[in-house]
């Protein structure tokens, strides 16, 4: 079997970790298994080297960020090699140039483009663990490029579709997907297989276990994820196309309290006011997660969208500026809401699910601010203080 | 003119220094001449790294000891373009790779062989300073190799060479070659300009200021040295084939407590006994600096060998264990013993010298316990103690 691991910063942040981190590695070669092992940067690193950088330049060009950043994986990758040869077990580190990882020439925002095997295929045929520097890439001029925070989930994944590795397994703080956050929730349950589509919704909505780009490159090349702990030897979670086991009604319940609701009040109702609202945020790189209407009365209308936090004090000035052209009244903003939403892939089918939800939140008292919906996920909005509320009342009336 | 500058650990230790270092790069810039600078390692840095390897591993993989400390050059090449850039002085960094700086493949003590031109060439010919790692190299399996460490003079001598620049300065702690060091001899004077193999003995018998591996490589292709402060803008001292200036008669005194002085009491007087001796040393991997033997009494004689204090233990043990065939009577040693040397161009060519150096030391009243010479030097041995006394006589004698 080839199997692919990856571990973040957390797991390899002092020599103490990575001598764990080893040890889980010589295990698995041990056993007869091949091994690719993905690093990112010991967890302070990054942030030491940031510092440094904005010492120099308050706005470093991104090519020499590039350069700077990669310099974290490479030490981490080259520690380990050291760790797993005093256990004994033979082992190589490689960098992007060396493996090489290809990717377009987007500094500080690449994307892998194709990985050569040659090299990874002989170090594993010469029985060696082969450790690969998370994150980073290779353009087409020869210089060193990074694919963006968390990046190396993405790393993983694209090299274990490019092996055609058994697993990818993504080594976490969490020792699964859960159906709630366990702090919010303590009866959560660990999920024990769940579908890429699934794990994108719940990524997308705040159970920031998996970094995105690699659920849908996992997707896209049918690589089976493990989402597991680093530090105890639970099974983790499956993430894969079709789950084997009788798929829940509701896989999660996630909650996310970077979210804003701005409302422009009394714009005329005829089409397009909404189109023209939207397309005004799109061109200015403001990404809008849902966008509602109020029913219009004497011919206007209130239209309400919902953003990340961030993104408010840009969306305002944007839409305060083009009012004459939007025709509304004024601009309204709350930022004490947060989203919660139940996801599954099944949702789409049983419409009953959408009411016990709202049910369920009714029975506590929570009022819901908007409702966005998908082939995959009910989202509500409400108060922020409320969350935690509504995560437990939504989680007991159509999980536990 | 081209210019090829090298900066090591200390003048990039922090940001601060980064920015002096960057002045200076950009005056250079700015007065329209072609700039490429090679970097060492923050000075912290590559001790840093040799504790966190050393705590996984006492004797780590030679190839990932030189992937982990190659991190240190890249840190401040990357960092060096963002202080540049922060002065609008448009600037790359480079690492062995993208250089690229072929090496041999034997890690940690590499020698590099060819040095790619074409990214040099054309990063120079868009206007930037182009920045490259010190002490790297990148071996024919595409492994990063280091070359020892002091490497990087050698590194930016191998580029001035490569590109046939004008000069390759080299900017230390000091402002130039001494005839003395100054904290011996506050008369010392800083010489204008020194031959290559002048300056290859001073380094020799511990005036360490250019790394030795450098100046041979200088040397060989004639690439001018230019050693100066990055503390002041002093002229500095140029290291070339022939000096314009009248050479003095002695260039310079140095001085090195790391000797020691070995005895094999009693050998037979017949040919090849010192011959022995010297190739069973040469065998063991101990460098000798002089050997010597006393007159013949009785049929016996005293062979005595000049080593560095790290070798004594080493030397005494195989001495002792070949006893037998040396037919010598035992082994004494001396190790409160320094050398201190006359350095010039034209002491074989003036018998006189040596004896005025004898005669200043005798004046003092320090006794020399050995002899040795070469064209370019005459080296005695004193006691440790009078080592500074024996400087200041020589160079008031010699020089002043």
């Amino acid at each position: 079997m080839l199997i692919v691991k990856k571990f973040g910063g957390t797991s390899v942040g002092n020599t103490t970790r990575i001598k764990n981190v080893a040890e889980r590695i010589a295990k698995e070669y041990r056993a007869g298994n091949d091994v690719i092992v993905v690093l990112s940067a010991m967890d302070q690193t990054t942030d030491e080297l940031l510092a440094l950088a904005k010492e120099l330049n308050e706005q470093p060009p991104r090519r020499e960020m590039d350069a700077l950043l990669a310099t974290g994986e490479q030490t981490s990758v080259a520690l380990m090699a050291m760790a797993l040869s005093a256990m004994s077990i033979p082992a190589i580190s490689l960098n992007a140039f060396q493996v090489a990882m290809h990717s377009t020439a987007t500094h500080m925002n690449a994307r892998l483009l194709k990985i050569d095997t040659d090299r990874l295929k002989h170090e594993l045929e010469s029985k060696k663990v082969v450790l690969v520097t998370g994150f980073q890439g290779l353009d087409k001029y020869g210089d060193v490029t990074t694919i963006g925070r968390g990046g190396s989930d993405t790393t993983a994944v694209a090299i274990a579709a490019a092996m055609h590795a058994d697993s990818c397994e993504i080594y976490t703080d969490v020792d699964g997907v859960y159906t709630a956050d366990p702090r919010i929730v303590p009866k959560a349950q660990k999920e024990t297989e769940i579908t890429y589509d699934e794990m994108l919704e719940l990524a997308s909505i705040g159970a920031q276990v998996l970094h995105n780009r690699s659920v849908e490159l996992a997707k896209k090349y049918g690589v089976t994820l493990v989402v597991r702990s680093s530090l105890n030897e639970s099974e983790g979670t499956r993430v894969k196309e079709v789950t084997s086991v009788e798929s829940m009604l509701v896989s999660g319940v996630a909650a996310d309290k970077n979210a804003a609701r701005i409302t422009v009040v009394g714009v005329p109702d005829v089409p397009g006011s909404e189109f023209k609202i939207f397309d005004l945020l799109a061109n200015n790189s403001i990404n809008v997660d849902a966008i509602l209407q109020t029913a219009a009365k004497e011919g206007k209308k209130d239209v309400s969208i919902l953003v990340a936090r961030e993104f408010v004090e840009k969306a305002v000035h944007v839409l305060e500026e083009n009012m004459p052209r939007l025709k509304g009244s004024c601009v309204e903003t709350d930022t004490s809401v947060a989203k919660v939403s139940i996801v599954g892939a099944s949702i789409q089918s049983n419409p009953g699910v959408a009411s016990a939800m709202f049910e369920a939140l009714y029975n506590v008292g929570i009022n819901i601010k908007m409702t966005a919906t998908n082939e995959l996920r009910i989202t509500v909005l409400v108060d922020e203080n409320e969350m935690e509320k509504a995560v437990r009342a939504i989680h007991a009336a159509l999980i536990e």
